[in-house]
């Protein structure tokens, strides 16, 4: 090593050595013909004494190596925050290791600077304390989780990365290959169909931290490639992987967040999350329950209400604490907030403060007897407002008042920011309809029906029940998985229910039907999305904290400059332009449809 | 848990305990009225003991849950070649999980199956003892590479897979980006230019288990996805690195191939190497050096040789021990053997095994004082045959001879198949000529010169030295790093020595500059090839042998079917036809040139 110690570690019983250290110019004080810098490295910052001609040249992100002598600091010139505040080093020899020019980006804690200019340097913006601590987070992180999964002697298994491409995979990352012109690999969505394989092939535990691809529009906090951990287990059941998530973000929060996590984790039914938080990833560091008044308000003449009512839907509401005092504009804001979520509005009313009174558009609409009973039937005091949708289809009511519900906490302030509120949602819906009336698969289509359905979920697809679930931290889904179908009966009534000819399913599934010919065991696994565990452990708003080097919205990289166009040369290369043979026939397998995955 | 025991843990001891199994039926002896299968989990085996009329469906490769009590086996029926030999387990209860077809590849590892068969049908191999315990090899790799790293305040570090393409790369795999339609990703070869940002970055000590990606012919045996376990350090020399690299491969070696490696593994520079070994991965396991005749030879009236001195080149040979006993078909089999090499032939003498005389084609061509002292020059005995080549140019005549002397030590059986030969070879060189007459790096243009060559290697640019290393196990490179400029004024004196303009050094490597222009710490690295290094920990002959679902040659799956031709639909969503954008003007960013990498 070119240095002896490390910067941050040195303190008064180190007074008297002389160390060589090595790192950079975090700051410089010129205090007459002395010059005090702070060296920083990995290890933290100590405080180095040059004579001034020694060191007229410094300036800040030098690289520099040092020889001297630590010295206890003069008396009163201790500083007691930081961890080497008792010493400082006088310098006997410097080597400028590199210069820096002058700096695009501060290398400042202090100084906020916009993410482009951060990704475009962010080998400056990784001096910084907070940045490179992200990164630091992440790396234990890693070393905790594989720490749980070693002593429950999973295997770490790597999956191909360049995999099949199906007919419908739009959302596929597509790979040119030039030994085989006209044909293309395609990037994973996950590791899904090669981690039941391995099942298949008896290897039992597997895990990976894997790296995924969707190919999505950037919308949120998305990037073209994530990371995530991922787990399958044989010979289990639901209660199985939950014990094991719920040990494996046990020991990250422990660790990481200094918080212990009381286990059990809570568990919630899916169709319970949507009816009191109208949300299947409910945050619940706050209250705030949604109350269905569907059958309180049957009969009401109030048309909004009474169309959804009448037509099996569903009307409810939640309670804004306070709200009342909102002015005429706040209230109106509502109405966009609601509007730029595609609804029409959010029908409210509000509660005097002192009288109790309802007021507001929507008390007009309303009988006496159904305003009178309104504050006890939704819990709501004097003062509170009172939100309401109504619909004909009831998630859509609930997911709206859930939005709702997410908006008040924020707005009234009513969300711990300290507190940590995990749940797992379960008992997730096998099916949902298709706009042209037919099933769809909810998770995917080897997502197993729960022992109550498994025999009869033909019988009421809209109400059966998977062996789902998803682990919900402070409202974010941070991972989800489910027991899978390892019985080709049972798969086949789930493709028989769904719609998918038996030639649609091997043209699609193939090799994972094939497969499960030759005795699949029972099996299930989940997977975190890695980069939403690590954000929110280090306290961060968004992924691209806890990624080394990541990408914009559109998938640009400010750094490299990727993408960019490629050569005529490239093209012709790759065979980007080759016609493609006919597909060789290939009996038994066939490709993976796009959306068999853990849906992190 | 489905099962309540682990097949293969049960003992003795267990007799009387009532456990549930489950796993697969490995084997079924009917011993009237009688069944005894084995049953086989990730654990191991266990029997079983069936009445006849409640197992006679059970047929191989089914998965089953078995419940009943562990009795002692009868008196003269323990297998002491199992450790499950002393029990059995007597059924009470059999629930098939799952059944089997008739098995297209049999699960038995005693029957040799083809490759391809294997791989389609590769989660059937993998119930196999043999493949499933070199990935259970390989994830403990990576636990024990880990630990030592982690030891060493190593932080794991993800690294972009979605990087930008460049215009000489025609080993890249692109990617079309449908957000940008017209402009690509390219797959990394390497995190390479990452690891060095990182590094620029102040994190100092970085390592990552890395996916990287070579669109290269599938000569020999290459996946065109492969892993390197990739590291990069600040503040190091040349020692520092190959400490932490001796202390991975000792720790690997010990806890998985029972091997104490001997430290410090030996040492050997590139020239050195060459001129003993003619190679630069030399298998230690064997002695057979050559030896130059350059000079013992000279003035010879031999003109094949005379030529190669006269010319400033190169005469060597090795010793065959025992060759003179090969028939003449054998002798002329080296010739073909050499051709097939590309050279012109394998000149030869043999010595006679009572006289030690000289005989063979070469030996009417050289004079009585050369052909007299040749035994004690090249250290033959009689009975021993001489094989030589000559060249003008040095290095092909030295590699002609280290493949004949690998050719020899494998038809004379000389290799210890159960040895651990380790080396280091160090001290490459940096440029090599070009055709054109110019020089291009051996390495790659990062690699700094060794001190002896920073301040002059203008002065002789066949003869500077780098900073490189590479780690060679039984001939095999294992791993390879270099320590990197980190100078600017150093990297501008290398791009002027191999002809790149700061114009062509912006557009290929600018990102790195400009990182570089920010005080870059001295920093080196090295990368493992982990698929080689696991293949060799697991005894086996290819890499495929430790990859869970690897490809054919051509870069073929047989089990996904993986590449395909896509649809109109998909090349139209992904964008690529499009025409690009001219690119965006992006001042300091261009990309890397296709060999910036570790080679591994």
């Amino acid at each position: 090593m070119i240095r002896t110690h490390d910067a941050g570690s040195l303190r008064a019983t180190d007074a008297g050595t002389t160390v060589t250290l090595a790192g950079w110019v975090a700051r410089r004080r010129d205090h007459g013909g002395v010059i005090f810098v702070d060296l920083r490295d990995g290890s933290g910052v100590a405080q180095v004494v040059f004579r001034e001609e020694d060191a007229h040249a410094l300036r800040n992100e030098f690289c520099v190596k040092v020889t001297g002598e630590v010295t206890r600091r003069p008396e009163g010139n201790d500083n007691p925050e930081l961890p080497t505040g008792e010493i400082e080093v006088t310098a006997a020899a410097l080597e400028v290791l590199s210069e820096a020019a002058p700096l695009p980006l501060p290398v400042d804690d202090q100084i906020e600077a916009g993410d482009d200019i951060r990704l475009r340097y962010r080998y400056l913006d990784l001096r910084r304390s907070g940045p490179a601590n992200a990164l630091r987070l992440r790396s234990r992180a890693n070393q905790l989780a594989r720490g749980v999964l070693h002593k429950r002697d999973f295997l770490e298994i790597e999956t191909p990365t360049l995999t099949r491409s199906t007919p419908e995979g739009a959302r596929d990352f597509l790979v040119p290959v030039r030994l085989q012109p006209g044909s293309w690999y395609a990037l994973p969505q996950s590791p899904q169909l090669f981690k039941q394989l391995l099942m298949v092939g008896g290897m039992e535990r597997y895990y990976q931290i894997a790296r995924c691809y969707r190919d999505e529009d950037f919308r949120a906090d998305r990037q073209p490639e994530f990371t995530q951990l991922d787990i399958e287990m044989s010979f289990v059941t639901e209660d199985d992987v939950i014990d094991l998530g719920e040990a494996i973000v046990s020991a990250l929060w422990k660790d990481l967040a200094d918080h212990e996590i009381s286990r059990p984790i809570p568990r919630i039914t899916w169709h319970d999350a949507m009816a009191r938080y109208g949300s299947d990833k409910p945050d619940l560091r706050y209250g705030l329950e949604l109350t269905e008044l569907t059958e309180y308000l049957r009969g009401t003449a109030f048309r909004v209400f009474a169309a959804s009512i009448d037509a099996g839907g569903y009307v409810g509401a939640v309670v804004m604490p306070g709200g009342a005092a909102q002015t005429r504009k706040e209230l109106d804001g509502w109405q966009d907030w609601a509007k730029a979520r595609g609804a029409r509005g959010l029908a409210y009313v509000v509660l005097d403060a002192e009288t109790g009174e309802a007021r507001g558009p929507v008390a007009k609409n309303l009988s006496a007897e159904h305003l009178g009973g309104l504050a006890d039937a939704v819990g709501a005091k004097p003062g509170d407002a009172v939100f309401f949708a109504a619909s004909t289809d009831t998630r859509e009511a609930q997911e709206l008042l859930g939005a709702a519900r997410i908006e008040i906490a924020k707005r009234a302030k009513l969300i711990d920011e300290s507190a940590w509120a995990f749940c797992w949602v379960v008992d997730a819906p096998m099916f949902e309809r298709t706009d042209e009336g037919g099933w769809t698969a909810v998770h995917h289509p080897f997502t197993s029906p729960n022992a109550e359905w498994v025999d009869r979920f033909e019988e009421a697809p809209d109400r059966a029940l998977a062996y789902a679930y998803d682990i919900v931290c402070n409202g974010n889904e941070i991972g989800g998985g489910s027991i899978r179908i390892h019985r080709g009966d049972v798969q086949q009534r789930v493709f028989d229910l769904l719609g998918i000819t038996p030639e649609e399913a091997q043209d699609k599934f193939g090799f994972l039907l094939e497969a499960f010919k030759y005795g699949a065991p029972p099996h299930g696994g989940i997977a975190f999305g890695w980069d939403r565990v690590c954000m929110l452990l280090a306290g961060a708003d968004s992924i691209r904290e806890v990624i080394a080097f990541p990408k914009t919205r559109g998938g640009f990289d400010p750094l490299t400059g990727a993408p960019t166009p490629i050569t005529t040369q490239q093209r012709a290369e790759a065979g980007i332009d080759a016609k493609p043979k006919p597909p060789a026939p290939s009996p038994g397998t066939a490709g993976p449809a796009a959306p068999v995955t853990d849906p992190v």
